[in-house]
């Protein structure tokens, strides 16, 4: 065995031991432990800032793009958005031991479910040094232990971070092996802990495609993945045209860089000649490019002709593609076809399309009449997410604390017996 | 590609296809396909003992065992409990579609969830033929499409019953691809449905542990295991040593090749002379062998010496392994390190240690004072099940419908854009 495999075995060993011991955490335990570990970021900003620095300058001479070299800046602001987010995860509900559904049975049973932490979690991700905050402190508060890996250029700033959280669970008489961020930026340490079965339940990956497609590949644990967002805004011909826009306008230029922004807009042939000309009007008004089927560029001036490779394409940037369709039959195959199952909504006033589009459309968030940015933790009331899943197993959507619990039988008698 | 792996392919194509269909097939539909089956199973009788002499023919050709040949065998009573089972799902609740916890948000949207299908349900399972009916009866209920494959030595009696689900189908109105059996035997079909994510959304083999092993190590798509029940009953020092002798006994001896089946009974040494020789008492007269610790020994005429494999084995026999602890910490941890995560049960009338033994063990069903084998989908309530997962993530527990499904987040606005 090598050393890289000896040692994220060991991590392993004592992030399964650390677990039982978060899992049985009191709520008070675990909030104090998160406001802690906010005191011990404020406290230690100088040395968050000095140990960032360390990691752009070698940014710099690794010759990191512009992108990255801003994902990677801690700044004074950055650091109070870590604080917030601490409080604001101390804030929320513990979901641990909450026990839903306790009936009693007709043998004189009640069995009911109860909600418990997953057990070990490994989170990998990219750049951000702050995602090495945000990813501790939902698997601290949901009673799991974490090992974290962050990327090889932040990692004096992710061992900066791990120094203030290491601060925070002894000042609340917690095991600093609840949450262990990886200290070696060896690729094989990637490799060995996303095939840990015994010691990590459950790996997520937070960074692009590519990344999370390779985890998943060559995981031995279950993966939440997040993967691309191709999300599709779908004008009916009962559409109410002014919603319609409103609506669609909104998905795409409210913010171009998140996966829940629209990225695909199919118009009812119907209403196509009613509505699109506002549409491409205030689209260029955004300097958004279009990018139109056929029927749609005879409608309407100024979109560029779409290809195949348009309709499944995620562009994260002012670009759309316009396809019109003959109605609602057309148009939930298309998407169910080119979606990325993860947002897709219908503008519809007919009760009936609106019924088959939530219910046929396979997707991790159907909406009727409401722009897709609102697929997010917070809009939906689930307080901070780790993700966003596009898988259909276990969480489906945004992942907050409760997606990072599972649930278990319990069953209480009084001696019950099985005749 | 192979050929084999070309026909797969094939059904994976179908079978995705024919997923949208079952997916919005209404309760009535599926509903009288159940029936239509049960029918067409019913009006094949001799169809399908024919089918199945074939299979035993060969069965004694090959040198199958006993156990095995048991398994193989279909009788009347058996295609009876088939058309029960068929009409026990018709008369279940549809999970499909169901809509909770749908609140207004601050912006004004709606947000609930909806419960749906996975998708693409591939089965893998050994000898019993008439899995092949409760498995494509349950996925069809809950609105998935499924590909079954069976064990090559029932290959001619899962073709005669896969006959009268076609017909059944067909008599229903629906895509007759909504439950295919796979027709070969080359094992090579096994390894290509565990590696088509495109077209298989989740797997459930079903059988012994080798296949589940090798199958959850293979599989490129989600696989909901089922592995070994190394059940535990922790017989506290504030137990009412009646119900102890009660449920102790019960867990173990009312069917012993169950996985939810009494393995491993630990006892509080406070109260251990006082309990220990009525329970050897009692499972000397039911003939089960049982396996002590030193200090039972001690106590107790009759034991043999457990070894450390005892703690951790599934005997699904008349074997018991039987171990003296201080107390429920040490239970707590005992069963943490050896139990399969199956069900345990504690016997205490103390309410503190009630709750602690509920929510540290770390098992899909924990109990207080009731016997393990409570631990299965009827008693539940929850109907037929497909299986009991020993995994955290999805399901876990026994999986009957609820654990075929997943949901989706709905979103309803009146042309809601995000600010």
């Amino acid at each position: 065995m090598t050393d890289i495999e000896t040692y994220m075995l060991e991590l392993g060993k004592q992030a399964r031991a650390a677990s039982r011991e978060i899992g049985r955490a009191t709520t008070a335990q675990k909030n104090s432990a998160l406001l802690a570990i906010a005191k011990a970021i404020d406290s230690n900003r100088q040395g968050l800032l000095d140990a960032n620095g360390a990691d752009l300058k070698a940014g710099v001479e690794k010759g990191l793009n512009a992108a990255l070299m801003d994902r990677l800046e801690l700044t004074s602001e950055r650091i109070d958005d870590m604080i917030e987010g601490l409080q604001q995860v101390a804030a929320l509900d513990d979901p641990v031991g909450e026990i839903s559904d306790l009936k009693y049975r007709p043998s004189g049973i009640q069995v009911g479910r109860m909600r418990v932490p997953l057990g070990v979690i490994g989170i990998i991700y990219e750049s951000r040094p702050n995602v090495t905050c945000e990813a501790a402190s939902l698997c601290l508060k949901s009673g799991n232990a974490t090992i974290l890996r962050g990327g090889s250029e932040a990692i004096n700033s992710n061992q900066a971070i791990a120094q203030c959280i290491a601060e925070g669970l002894a000042e609340a008489n917690l095991n600093q092996q609840i949450i262990q961020v990886v200290e070696t930026t060896d690729r094989d340490a990637v490799g060995k802990l996303i095939t840990m079965p015994d010691y990590v339940d459950i790996i997520i990956p937070r960074g692009g495609k590519s990344l999370i497609e390779r985890i998943s590949s060559d995981a031995k644990v279950p993966v939440i993945k997040h993967l691309d967002g191709n999300c599709h805004v779908y004008i009916d011909e009962k559409a109410d045209l002014d919603k319609a826009v409103k609506v669609a306008v909104n998905a795409k230029t409210q913010r171009y860089g998140t996966c829940c922004t629209l990225e695909s807009l199919l118009i009812a042939s119907e209403v196509s000649s009613a509505v699109l000309p506002e549409l491409v009007r205030q689209f260029a008004a955004h300097g958004v490019e279009l990018r139109g089927c056929e029927e749609s560029q005879k409608i309407a001036e100024g979109l560029l002709p779409a290809t195949e490779e348009d309709w499944g394409a995620e562009y994260l940037a002012p670009i759309l593609s316009i396809k019109i369709v003959a109605g609602v039959d057309e148009a939930i195959t298309h998407i169910n076809d080119y979606s990325s199952q993860h947002t897709d909504s219908i503008v519809t006033e007919d009760y009936h399309t609106a019924q088959r589009f939530l219910r046929e459309i396979d997707s991790s968030s159907v909406m009727v009449n409401a722009s897709t940015r609102f697929a997010d933790g917070f809009e939906y009331g689930l307080g901070a997410e780790i993700g966003i899943s596009t898988d259909k197993l276990h969480a489906r959507g945004p992942v907050g604390l409760e997606g990072l619990t599972s649930q278990k039988f319990v069953v209480l008698g009084d001696g019950h017996i099985r005749q």
